[in-house]
Formats: structure tokens, sequence, C-alpha cells
């Protein structure tokens, strides 16, 4: 039995209140060998007495060694184990960048290229132009009409942009029209499956618009659209574990995984402090069975290699966590969806320190201090990410007995 | 391939003797925060030598967050993962309290319920009476005779009771007869698949004589049946493991789980002390290579959320302890199905302590005492309790390499 059927079939609607903390990126390496973490580094002593009263231990988001985007370690913390729920490239790029993506809609990755006078592709990424070069781009796109369909498009990162269509029979069986290569021209859109031909040709006109748009405007003259996708229906929170749940985050990225599993979004402002998002928890904490809370900058400064300052947003964290606490909460988790030592500058595949927190129902462990090294000894071990929404729910008591 | 398939490929018929010893709900919880365990507060001088001498670790018995009932526990630590093999709730119910089930059987799950005088459900559960009471009408229904099937009845707890059906081209593809509901008169039972028309119509021939038999005997003046469903077809353990298995236990439903897969089931009497039990374990020990033995009470304690009960049924385990390795068994296992710590009052998710001792072959680790805090040290780790059967064959040198 798959295990959110399981999870369906145990899972009570009432029980314990439950907060999922996720600093993003949590986890680090030792500064130098024989040295310290930067979550080892920090002053934590909130965090500390909860290693210290509940139980510890190390999540594993994907798999051993695989280093995961925000993406899929996000829904491995929700309980969705990411090698079976599969989210198209195109949606997660689309929500990443804040455009809203429902059932039924097409969400597209696109990026600018350079052609010549042919229309031959000269350069896949359009010279790397910075965002705000592809942002002056996207607002020659943004009011591209096409009968029968509502878009909306929105710039990402330097030569990146994403664009969601919404319409009636609109379906993501189609090709990308990266040719991914240079010297020939970028591929028409073309259906996989008969039932896209309606879709590709829609695409193909605002393709057409799109070319004489950019004409002129080199390094940036084109673009090439790939991965379209359409929401991936995932079970819904309400439905899998009959939880009323919400997200206080600040980045759109999190905010669309999380209204994809069926959280209510949580409004926020682009420059919430820490002290922001916990204030807005505690706004909404009666309102909610469970609430997600997500902490950007750890991964941030991690991606960045700044050692100290990692450290230091995890010290914010828990100046602020008693704000968390005075909710009251039946069950804290604290957590990251992946590392991201500041060593290495990027996401990183080993195991994240975890706290679970939920007197009553935890096994206290020798652990004494939240770290990586202090939770290889914890009551919880070494766990697939996924398996921590179980483990919330029954420390809720929200979960009945399997079988007589 | 499977985790069967791959045992049924590397067993041996030849190789050391192992007894499993199960204490049922051995995992606890600490009484007050910072305290100690049920086990962590024995007295456990014979079992604390094992734990020292052998490798010790942590068992999950379904998934991380799950608290089992006693047939998927069980069949967990049998080797069969409970979420591959299911075994409908009839047949659970059924051996639960003591009735045989075969292939081609039919296990039903039944309720007494109350009916008005147009045979509406007025109570699903019949003023929820008191066993006693569920007996006394069991008997009225108990030689209902209906040509071509023979029927066992039982009475279960309170309003409950169980039946078995034998006989030629039975089917349990028969759909429950509770409608859910009150105000509507129970289902007749229906056929969910044409070779079950038959076994419908007889099961509608005895529903028909059970009113006949219980009306005036308010509340409980008619019955629902539910859970329709045969003997699983378990691999059983002498073509998967190539152990002549025997169990001692004394109530039903691990007899009849064991029975399932292909165990001898030692007669034991309702009252058999620790003592006696492990007494029956020595007088077969020659007769086979694999022993269960099956301790009940301290699970009953911590349902009971006597905690030092539950220890002094530990303590007594330990006493007697020598009487079993006094048979010199090359491997001995000791452990529980699952948690019920007394704080708890229930079955519980908790990890379970488990002692592996196989001397020559066991890996000793920094473990000095049996305890769950302990045995997070272990040279097992935390494994799924499906494991524990292929290890246990391992280290008696019953399984042959994998691969060249």
């Amino acid at each position: 039995m798959a295990k959110l059927d399981l999870m369906r079939e145990l899972t009570l609607p009432q029980g314990g209140k439950i907060l999922l903390l996720v600093m993003d990126g949590l986890g680090g390496l030792p500064r130098e060998q024989g040295g310290l973490t930067e979550l080892e580094t920090a002053r934590t002593p909130n965090m500390d007495r909860l290693a210290r009263e509940g139980s510890t231990g190390l999540s594993i988001p994907v798999s051993r060694g695989i280093a995961p985007g925000s993406g899929p370690a996000h829904l491995a913390l929700f309980g969705y184990d990411p090698l079976v729920y599969d989210i198209g490239r195109g949606v997660l790029e689309a929500i990443g960048i804040g455009l809203d993506v429902r059932e039924g809609d097409v969400a597209i990755r696109g990026n600018f290229c350079t052609i010549d006078e042919n229309g031959a592709i000269t350069d896949r990424r359009a010279g790397r132009i910075p965002t705000e070069e592809g942002e002056k781009r996207v607002e020659l796109l943004k009011d591209i009409q096409i009968d029968g369909v509502d878009i909306s498009i929105r710039a990402g990162e330097g030569y990146r942009f994403a664009m969601v269509m919404r319409g009636e029979g609109l379906s993501p069986e189609v090709a990308d029209t990266d040719p991914q290569a240079t010297g020939v021209p970028p591929l028409p859109a073309k259906a996989t499956s008969p039932s896209a031909e309606r879709t590709a040709e829609l695409v193909n006109r605002w393709l057409e618009e799109a070319r004489k748009r950019l004409k002129g405007h080199e390094p940036a003259n084109m673009v090439t659209l790939r991965g379209f996708a359409t929401d991936p229906n995932l079970p819904k929170y309400r439905d899998v574990y009959k939880l009323k749940a919400a997200c206080v985050a600040v980045y759109p990225m999190y905010k669309g995984v999380s209204q994809l599993v069926g959280m209510d979004v949580i409004p926020t402002g682009p420059h919430d402090s820490i002290a922001d998002e916990f204030r807005k928890v505690g706004e909404i904490w009666n309102d909610y069975d469970f609430v997600f809370c997500h902490v950007k900058p750890t991964d941030s400064r991690g991606e960045d290699g700044d050692f100290d300052a990692k450290v230091a947003v995890i010290e914010e964290v828990d100046q602020n966590l008693p704000a968390l606490l005075d909710l009251k909460p039946d069950v804290v988790i604290i957590t990251g969806d992946h590392s991201t030592p500041a060593t290495y500058r990027a996401h990183s595949w080993h195991p994240v320190p975890t706290i679970l927190w939920a007197p009553g129902t935890h096994m206290t462990d020798p652990v004494e201090t939240f770290g990586e090294r202090a939770c290889l000894g914890g009551a919880l071990g070494q766990f697939p990410a996924p398996d921590l929404m179980p483990l919330a729910l029954a420390h809720a008591r929200r979960l009945v007995k399997y079988g007589a």
C-alpha cells in the first residue's frame, strides 16, 4: 500500500496542532577539518532545549547522495516521495517566480535566445543577459493577446522566464521548442498527443507574435519554450492528512509548492523578516491544525559561501523562537529541506539535523544540543524525509492503529 | 526481487537453531520527563548480559509513525511486510478470538445491532452490550444449519463476534451488510463478483434465520456482517525459510497468525504463566529449527497504564530466561512486536528495543544494558521489522551468498 493511502486510511480529523519550521539549507559542514558546522557554531539556547527535551535525528531528503532542489526537497518534507510525485519543470519554474498554476493550466519554462537574420539560433542563452534585461523583454511580451486563452508571463533569473496559459481544453502534451543546438531555428510547438493539437497551435501563434516584438532587441531577440506541464494534482493535505494547513513563507517557490498540496498561503511581503514571519504564524495560529513556516536566508547565505552570515541567521531564528513556542504547539518540528554548507556554496546531499518535540509522546534521547553530529545519537536515527509527516501526525495523536 | 523470493533462493535446510522471544508491546516511554522507561527501569541481568555480548538495535514495525495492531506487527516480525501481505479484517478478527481459518474458508466480523419494528437500525452497536450479553446471543445463533456449509461462530468483545464458513466453492467477494447508518435496515449480503453469488445467498439464508432467533432479544436483536475475507495464503516458513517452526503462545491471535505462516501451534492453556510457556518451549525444542515464543502481559499492563506492573512482567521474563538459554539456542532474538508505553495506554509507533545474540556470528557493540536509549547505540541500528528474519537466518548460517 502506498504511504499516502495509508495516511488517508489512518488519519483522524482531530488531535494536536503541529508546527513545521523549515530553515532552508540548514545542514552544513565544518569550516575546516576538526572544526564546527554552521549550526554547531551558532548559539541556540532555545533549540538546544527542545533537542534536550525531545527526539532528534537526521533527515535524508530524497535518497543518500542526492542533493535536491527546493521543489522535491519540500515535497519530501510534506510527505510526498519526490521520486513518486513528479512535478513538471514548467510548474516548478512558474510557481518559483510567483505565477499561479491551477489544474488545467499549462505552465512553461522559457529562455531568451539570439537568432540571426535567417532565424537560426546563434546563442541559446542570449549572451546570458542580466535579469533586468530579461525583465525588459518580458514587458514587451506581457500583453500579447491570443484568443481563447489567458497568458501570464514573468521574468526569472537572467535569460529565463516562465509563462502560464489558462483556458478551456489545454494540454501540456507539447514538445520543447528548444532544438538543443545552434545553427538551426527554434522548433515550432508540436503536440505529442492529439489532444494537445489546439494548445500547440495557440503556442505557435504566441511565438509568432513574440518574434515580431523581440525583433531588434538583440541579443535577446527570440525565445525557446520547454517543460510544458500542468498542476500535478497532488493529493491534498485536507484529504490525506485531514489537516487544515497554512504556509507562511516569503519566497514564491515555497508558497507555490504549499499551494500544490492544498495549504492556504498566508500573504507576506518580499522583505518580511524572520520576526515578521513568526508574528504572522501567531496571527493565524488559531485557525489551523498545521502551520509550515519557511526561513530562506540560511540557504541564501550558504549559497553565498558566507559561513558567519549563515550562523547569524540561525541565531536570529533561535532568538525569535519563543514567539512560536508561546503559541503552545503540541508538536514542533525544526529541520531543513536539505543541507547548504557554506564551504560548498550549493545544495548538498548531507542529512539534515531535525528536532521533533512533543511532550508526552516523544522519546527523550541523550542529545543535549542541536547540531549535525549531536543528532547522530538521536532517537529518530537517520530517516527518509517523507517519514516526517507520519511521525508528526503520530505525535499529535492524529493516527489510529493500523490493523487489528 | 521481493525479499521473500530472495529468502526462498538463499535459505539452506540446515544450520543453527533460532529462538524468537517476543514480549508484546515491549517498548515504552519514560514515566516522566527525564525519567526511565519500563524496560530501562526493570532489573534484567540476563537480558543485559545478552545485550552486552550480542548485537542490539531498534525495530520499526510497519513504518515510522505507524502504531500497528498485533496482526500486522507479528507478520512484520515473521518477515512479511504488512503493507504487502494484507490479511483481511474478518480473518484477523476470527483468529483473534480463536476460530480456525483455512484456505477456502470465509471469515467474517459481525456486530450485534438494534432494529425497530420496521427493521431499521436504531443502534449499530446494540447499546454497546457487555461481552456476557454478546455471548448469550451467540449461543442462540450457534446451531443455525445452512445446507452445504459448516459455520463456526464465537463471541468477541462487547457487541462483536466472528464467524467462519467452510464448504465447497465459497468466495469472500461479498460486500458488508452494515449500512454505516441508522434509520435504514441492514443491507442484504451482496456478491461483488459473480463467483460469490452462492456465498451471498448462503449468508442471506443465515441472516434470515439469525433475525428470527434474535427477535425479542433487544437491544441486540439483529446483526451486521463486515470484512468478508479468506486465508491470505501466505508463503509458509518451510518454503521460504526452510524452517520447521513452532509457536508457543497463549492468546488466540498469535496462534492464528503463526498458523497462517505455517508454524505448528503448540497447545497451551489460557492461564499458562511465563514459566509454563518457557517449559513448553523446552519440551518441543528438539523437534524444531525455529521457535517463536510470545509473552502477552507486557502489552496488557501497558494498555492498563500500569507502569510498575509492566516492569514486573519484564523482570519475570528475565528471571525465567535461563530456562530458555539452557536449551543452547544458536540464535536468540528478544524483541517486541510494537511499543505499548504505559503512559500512553495504547499501542504506539516507537521503535522496539531488540537483542540479537548469536555467539560466533554477532557483532558486539558498546551497548551494556537492554533498553530503548541504550539500543540507539547498537550494531543493528534502527531497522524495519521484516529484516529481522533474514538477520536471524544469517546468524544461524542458514543463508548462502547472494550472487557470484
